[in-house]
């Protein structure tokens, strides 16, 4: 420790690493080709170096192959967007299609949640933002989704879910707190721009910053 | 659109990604050389191509240079940092000397909130977790993080805050939701482990993965 000198990042890497998160998608299209449980363990390795509160690494992952399991979901996924729809309309019925269809072809399919409490990280940091062991969940799931893309997989991320449902399908302790559910595999098709801009519903903007 | 090739990213290029993540640091002193603000705007311009729910870009930035408010920040923390040492211990009073190092010395504080109901996005896809617009101020912040590290700046997220007070410091709309403060600089010194390891009180683990 304290020997290894700072690594330097040139400017080749950094214009790739712009590149990078501009070519993050949200993935709803995918090839049926398998995903290599070695690959999809050196994904989870990566997303341990993931910010986390107190270092206390509260992500938990939860990978679904089960047939029942993922029909429940797709269930739960088409109730909930039934709601969605009666509230926002067609442009909310063409989201949920294309999230469906990722559901229905992914070949890789996980759920990720926080442990509100967990032991590691003696509870440094959250005493009064609980919601940071969710942050660091999300920030893990970032750190997958880029080291995903990386290597030619996308991930799409699904949050039309009832949370409660959701954990009951999935078997996992009641305290843990639902974070999102996520398709990976090979994207169907090269997307060069967010799915919701080349539809023409929404585009990218500068971010709003105050000055105080 | 449709006619850019998709990128490649080679082996060298993600063996250095794999070190980005691994050296982002939760950094906590530094050096008062100033950040440039074509710099900083840099920064916040990367973070657009974040994701977001719906692409709605709920990410709402508050830069703070005025003295006063930097000064109530400071008390908010201190005071909230009161109520953690009562219940954790010198752990924690170390953890919190470091993380006031952090508000004393940076260069450049900013605050993240996330405006749960931004027009941008039409509402898609936050009916059932209205967390999500949170959660992607948390991946804005994240990339930020990254693009701040390859260009040799360290970020410190201060989590200790009573999230009421600072909305009032910082004069923001009452109905955005606070997500963290920040301190960005020059890192005082290289680290290539985090503070909570070197200091022996927390280690990185393996991720926990359920398979379901």
């Amino acid at each position: 420790m304290g020997c290894v000198p700072t690594p330097h990042f040139d400017s080749a890497f950094r214009q790739q690493l712009e590149t990078l998160f501009r070519w993050r998608r949200d993935v709803r299209r995918f090839r049926p080709d398998p995903v290599s449980p070695a690959t999809l363990d050196a994904l989870f390795a990566i997303a341990t170096s993931a910010p986390s509160v107190g270092l206390s690494q509260p992500w938990r992952f939860v990978t679904v192959a089960d047939a029942a399991r993922r029909a429940a979901i797709r269930a739960n996924f088409a109730g909930c967007n039934a709601d969605a729809l009666a509230q926002t309309g067609h442009r909310a019925a063409a989201y949920a299609a294309l999230k469906l269809a990722g559901l229905d072809e992914a070949p890789v399919h996980f759920a990720v949640f926080a442990d509100p409490a967990p032991e590691q990280g003696h509870g440094l940091g959250r005493l009064t933002m609980p919601e940071t062991t969710a942050y660091s969940a999300v920030m893990a799931v970032h750190t997958l989704w880029l080291a995903a893309r990386a290597i030619g997989l996308g991930l799409g991320w699904v949050s039309i879910l009832d949370p409660r449902t959701l954990a009951g399908t999935l078997d996992v302790p009641a305290a843990w707190r639902f974070v999102g559910y996520f398709c990976l595999g090979t994207p169907a098709e090269p997307a060069d721009a967010p799915e919701l801009e080349r539809a023409g519903w929404e585009q990218r903007r500068d971010t709003i910053v105050l000055r105080r």
